[in-house]
């Protein structure tokens, strides 16, 4: 067995446990608990229900509460054609995957969620909203619902010995998907209403995204949302991102899964459902792909609280293991997979660029059946 | 600058800080400090003096009390004939290195201490003596003195969830000195008379440490402790053990560096003196290489609390890097190393069945003039 292969698999055996579920506490842990078990380890975990007793837990799943409470102030609306924010898509023009953000639009709250709600209850909308920015919108935009959330979360505070670097609540609908990426945060992530279904994988694991550098373009809404273009950002800005969407089509799977071996042929990712009232811990740099269930008003709601994370030795050693090259025999030539050279442009990079600064490539052994999709 | 040497400097850039100095702390960590400044990010530091308010402190630097109160117990005592015990030296026959074990008699404390001392007044001995075990000795053989010292010590246990798992008193000269190994505990050591002077390199660096097999050999003392023979352990076993002394006489200088370039010429280790009353928090995993100066009776004393350690992702990762294969330019040919080709049994490793085994070589930088020696 190669030694990338025997990373991916002593992470789980030693650390995470070979079944791939993650660890659920029955109380939320103390400061010192959570830092010994879970970050020091940069293992995820679930605190179950019963331990959030947020006012927001009742008060939101009435919408009507949070329109009147919010009244006209304006928020931040994502929009997209289905769905799908900061993730790839073909570009009509081009031939080729770009990363594509969302439109973003400031609208008056209430107006704004009747977008997220119109999705509920159509099955053929041209828009897919989500209330949503990452800057930490719960503090600033939304800060009149401040009161029926915790601020923060007392034992992680403790723990990390800083308050949230940002405080980011989420309205969306059953469409709203997020792709394959990490943050640099250690992440509390608490779901208020309906439910977030994680696949999480550890850091060890980031030659099974195959992180390749895309053009960056974003969605543009015209005034009435009838019409919806991409346009690639001016000056060309190329974006790293994961390549893999662990839920191809039953059209592109066999494609998909050709693309990307080492994703579809290595270890199951975690999976976990996060309800109403509990909390994930999403240690820092942990891939991880979101999509939700909503509540019986058509939406989800969740509220995450990203902290600081420490730049240390593990830190080091991912960068370590990122830097070499490791492909699977099974991968596609370079030809095979979409990419830009984008060649004149030095601050750009691109796959090509990529592996040819390869000093070092590791090979996967040839003899993997375990396909888990 | 390749990927491996990146690495060492990365972990000191962000994470230890670049003046190759540990970090002190005027007054001991509380438990939530000490995992996250501390275990969580694998990094040292040394608690002050006048944080320990043992007995010991001032008790034990009247031998008189110490020989009184052990009177006749029988304790282990480490015989050498340099002071070097677990060390590489050459074997008299076989013309090759091994690894060398001390002689261990078991001795009243009294006659025992009487060895240990005699070296202070003499400059010429052919037996160096070290009262040691490290198999939780402080709480076996010296149980008497168990009132004089914690018994584990406060913010560690709170911290780690769990009392030591061995406690162990050092009782040396100036003579002993200990080579560079690892342990896969958390340490806690304690000063309690004299100095104590180590060389700490982080687990990154473990290919600076050129971890070779060596033939396990044992001192052997007459009786009367005039004749000293080095003895083959048979059935033979093999020992993996780091092949860097950092300190080599004037004589040997030159061949060692030759023969340990990324030891001599990449980072300097992490120097630091503990003194009486000081405690060095040494994580697991880290080499170590230590060196002591006595006290006015010319003894060193001190007592470590190993703690078991967590195995995480920081292992996994240590493993992984272990097992990528990386040699300096500069580095010497297998020829000019000395190792056994032990060839006919299966269950002995030695360098050449390492290096054959090697599926990724790494290349160090040829341009690093960077010598600390």
């Amino acid at each position: 067995m190669k030694e990338v292969e025997k990373l991916w698999e002593e992470v789980r055996e030693l650390s995470l446990g070979n079944n791939s579920r993650i660890q659920r506490l029955d109380a939320a842990p103390t400061a010192v608990e959570f830092l010994r078990e879970f970050v020091s380890q940069n293992k995820p975990c679930i605190i179950n229900k019963a331990n959030l007793h947020w006012p927001a837990l009742s008060l939101w799943t009435q919408l009507s509460y949070l329109s009147k409470t919010m009244s006209s102030s304006l928020v931040s609306l994502h929009l997209t054609p289905n769905g799908r924010a900061d993730s790839l898509v073909k570009h009509p023009s081009l031939d080729q995957l770009c990363f594509a953000s969302a439109h973003v639009q400031q609208l008056p709250f209430d107006q704004a969620l009747q977008l997220v709600l119109s999705n509920s209850n159509s099955t053929d909308s041209k828009v897919v909203a989500y209330l949503q920015q990452q800057n930490d919108c719960f503090r600033s935009e939304y800060s009149v619902l401040g009161s029926d959330c915790d601020q923060h979360i007392p034992w992680a505070t403790e723990a990390l010995e800083c308050y949230p670097e940002a405080v980011n609540l989420w309205i969306g609908n059953h469409l709203s998907e997020t792709s394959f990426h990490k943050d640099h945060y250690e992440n509390l992530y608490a779901v208020v209403s309906g439910q977030k279904h994680f696949l999480l994988l550890p850091p060890t694991d980031v030659h099974r995204m195959y992180i390749r550098h895309y053009p960056a373009a974003h969605y543009s809404y015209s005034q009435d949302m009838l019409e919806c273009t991409l346009e690639l950002e001016t000056p060309a800005i190329h974006v790293p991102w994961c390549s893999v969407n662990p839920y191809p089509s039953p059209e592109t799977r066999e494609t998909e899964m050709a693309k990307f071996p080492l994703f579809f042929n290595g270890p199951k990712p975690f999976e976990c459902t996060v309800n109403a009232g509990e909390i994930l811990y999403l240690p820092s740099m942990w891939f991880h792909h979101v999509r939700q269930s909503p509540d019986e008003n058509g939406v989800t709601v969740a509220v995450n609280y990203w902290y600081d994370m420490q730049f240390d030795i593990k830190y080091a050693y991912f960068n370590f293991l990122q830097s070499i090259h490791y492909k699977s025999p099974h991968d596609p030539t370079l030809s095979e997979i979409e990419c830009e050279d984008s060649g004149s442009d030095a601050s750009v990079h691109n796959l090509r660029d990529e592996v040819r600064a390869d000093t070092l490539t590791l090979n996967a052994k040839q003899d993997n059946e375990d396909k888990w999709v």
